[in-house]
C-alpha cells in the first residue's frame, strides 16, 4: 500500500523518458541522394558529431531516467506539487532533441559558442528541475516512506548538488571549447550513474554503517 | 480487487499523453543553415513565440493527465461507454501539436486571429470530452468505487464545470487578442493544476468537515 | 497469479498502440507561409479529407485497442505463439499512417481508387491478424484462464468473425466510390466498440441466462 | 517481492521498444503529388525494398523484445551495472530506423554494400549488447531469481552465443550480396523467436528431465 500513490506518475514518466530518448534519433539524417560507395562512407563518416551529441543526449536522459528511478524507491507518496514539479523536470528533458541536433551541427565549428551554450543551459535547467523535484519530497521527509534511511537521503541530497554544479562548469566551458564541453556532460552523466552509496560511507557518518549493514 | 477494471485504460492512456506531450517538441525547428554566432543569437530568440506556445500547451497536457490521474483515483470499473470517452479525450489531446503549431506562428501577427481560434476551440473540446468523461463515470456512482466520498465527487465536478467554461472565455479573447488568449490559456491550466478539494471546504458543505478530516 | 503471464505482453502493446494512434497526426500538415485569415480558414476547411481519414484511423485504432484489452481479460498465458502473432497485429497498427495519408489525399479524387484500396487492405489484414490471435489463444482453451465461460469464449469467436468480413466488403466498395468507403470503415470500428455479450442473449445458448446473470 | 526490483527498468524498455518499432515506419513516405492510379500502382510496388527492410527491422526489434522478456522472466534484481548495460542495449535499438532507411534505399543497388554493411553492424551491435546484459546478470547467479533453474540459464546462455556469430555471418554477406543479407538478417531473427528450451533437452542434462518436467 505504501508504494502505490506514485504509480502512475512513475509509469507516466517512463513513457515520456521513452519517448524522448528514442526522438533524439530523428536528428540522425541520412543522405536523401543515392550514392556510391565510395561516396557515402566519407558522407556518413563525416556525421560523427551528430553520434557524439546524441550519444551524450541519450547518456544523459538514460541515466537521468536512472536516478529518476532511483528517487521514486524513496518517494512513496504524491501531492500536486511532486506533480508540477516533476511536470517541469519533464519540460526540460523533453525540449533536449533541439539543442542536442543544434550542438550537433556546431560541434565541429570551433569558432562559435552558441549552440553548446544552449545545450549546457538545458542540462542546467534539467538538473535544477531534478534537485527541486528531491528537495521538495525529501524536505521534512514531506512524500518519503516511513521507514527511509536517514544517511541515504543525505547521501542523495549530497550527490545531487554536483548536478547544478557540474552543468555552472560545463556552461562556462561551453564559452570557451565546444568538444570538451560536450565530452565533459558525457562524463558528467556517467558520474550521476554511480550510486549515492559510496559518498556516504566515505562521509562523516561512520558510526551508521553498521545500521547499512543490515539494509540490503 | 476495487481498483483492477481500469489498469490497462490508466496505461494507454499514459502511453498516449506521453507520446502526444513529446510529439509538441518536433514543432520546434532548428535553423537549416550554419550560421555565426552574432546570427544565431537573434534567430533563436525570435522563435521565442513558439517556445510560448509550446510550453503553454505542454502545460495544458500536463495537468490535463495530473486530472485524469485524479479522476481514475475515484473511477474503478470500466464499461465501454467509459472507453469510447476516454478515445474521444485521448484524440483532442492528440490533435493538440497541429492548432499549437498554427497559433505559434501567428503568436506576432496581431490583426490575424483564425490560428488562435483554432486552438482554443481545441482545448474548449478537450475540456468537454474531460466533463463528459467524468459526468459518465460519476452520475449514480456508476463506475466509482463503493467507498467514494460524495463531498470529493461533488467538488471534482463542481470544479470541472469552470473548464467548458474558461476556454469559452479564452476563445472569446481569441477573436480580439492572440498574445492574451495564449496567457489566459496558460494560467487556466495552472487553476486545474490545484486539487478540487479546496473549493469543498469553502463552500456549502460545512457540516462535512469532521468527515473530510479523517480522509487522508 | 493467473493473469500474471501476459502482463508485459500487454504493456508492450499498449505502447506500440498508444505510439501508433499519436503518430497518425504526424499527417496533418499546417501551411508554411502565414497567411492572411481570410485565406486561412478556406485552406484549413480544405483540409477535412485529412480529418475524416484520420478520425476514421484513430476510430478504428482505439476501438482495436479496447478489443484487445477485451481479449486479454480472458487470455491468461502466454507462449511463442501468442508473442509472434500479437507482433503480426502491432506489425499491421504500425503501418496504418501510411495507407492513412495516402488515402487522405485521394479521398476527393474520386475517379482515383487505389488509396482507398491499399486503406481497406490494411484493415483487412489487422483484422485477420487480430483473428489468428484469438483463435491461437482460444483454441481448446490453450491460453485462457480455466475459469473462462465457454459462452463469451464463443460470442466473441462469433463477432469477430466480422471482422474480415466487413473489411472484405469495405475492400470491394473502395473499388467503387472512396468517401462511401471510409465512412463504412468508421461504422465497422463502431460496431467493434459493441461488447461480444449482446450477440451471445440473443443467440442459441438461451438455457445460459441464468449462467450469465451471475458472472460480474 | 522478488521480482518487483525490475518492474520500472522493463516498463521504461517496453517503452522505448515500443516507440523504437514504430518510428521504423516513419522511413515509409508517401508520394508527394496527386497521381492516377495507373501510375501510383507501379510507384508504390517499386517501394517494396523499403517494405522488406522494414518488416526485417521490425521482426528484429519485435523478437528482441520477446527475448527481454524471457531474460527478465529470469532477472529479479537490478544495479547499476544492469540499468547502464540495458541502456546500450536500448542505444542499438533506437539507432536502428537510421541504418534501416539506408539500407532499403540501397537494397537494389546490387553493386554498393555501405549500407547493408552499416545495417549489420547494427544488429551485431545490439546482439552483443543483449548478451552482454545476460552474461552480466546470469555470472554466479548474480541477479537471478533464487529458484532459477540452472539448466534453463545455460540452455539461453548457449542460444545467445549464436547471436554474435550469426550476426557476423551476416555481416560477411553483406560485403557480398545486399537482398540475402537482409534475408538471412530476417530469418536469423526469427531463430531467436524460438524458446531456448529445445537445445536443453537435447544437450547433456538428460538425467534433468524430470526436473524439467515439473516446472511449468
Amino acid at each position: 500500500m505504501e508504494d502505490k500513490d506514485t504509480g502512475r506518475l512513475e509509469a507516466f514518466s517512463d513513457g515520456v523518458f521513452a519517448v524522448a530518448i528514442t526522438l533524439l534519433v530523428l536528428n540522425i539524417k541520412i543522405p536523401s541522394q543515392i550514392l556510391a560507395d565510395k561516396d557515402l562512407w566519407p558522407l556518413l563518416s563525416s556525421q560523427w558529431p551528430m553520434l557524439v551529441a546524441y550519444i551524450t543526449s541519450f547518456a544523459t536522459v538514460g541515466i537521468m531516467w536512472i536516478n529518476h528511478n532511483r528517487l521514486f524507491q524513496q518517494i512513496k507518496h504524491a501531492d500536486t506539487g511532486l506533480h508540477l514539479l516533476n511536470l517541469l523536470l519533464l519540460l526540460s528533458i523533453v525540449i533536449l532533441p533541439v539543442p542536442t541536433a543544434l550542438s550537433a551541427e556546431y560541434l565541429i565549428r570551433l569558432d562559435q559558442h552558441a549552440a553548446a551554450i544552449i545545450y549546457c543551459e538545458t542540462f542546467f535547467l534539467m538538473s535544477c528541475s531534478f534537485d527541486l523535484l528531491w528537495y521538495y519530497a525529501a524536505h521534512h521527509n514531506r512524500l518519503l516512506g516511513k521507514d527511509t534511511d536517514k544517511h541515504e537521503v543525505m547521501a542523495i541530497s549530497q550527490q545531487y548538488l554536483f548536478g547544478p554544479l557540474g552543468y555552472s562548469i560545463a556552461f562556462g566551458i561551453a564559452w570557451i571549447n565546444t568538444p570538451i564541453c560536450i565530452i565533459f556532460c558525457f562524463f558528467l552523466a556517467l558520474f550521476f550513474a554511480l550510486p549515492a552509496r559510496s559518498p556516504r560511507s566515505l562521509s562523516a557518518n561512520r558510526d551508521s554503517i553498521h545500521v547499512s549493514q543490515e539494509q540490503r
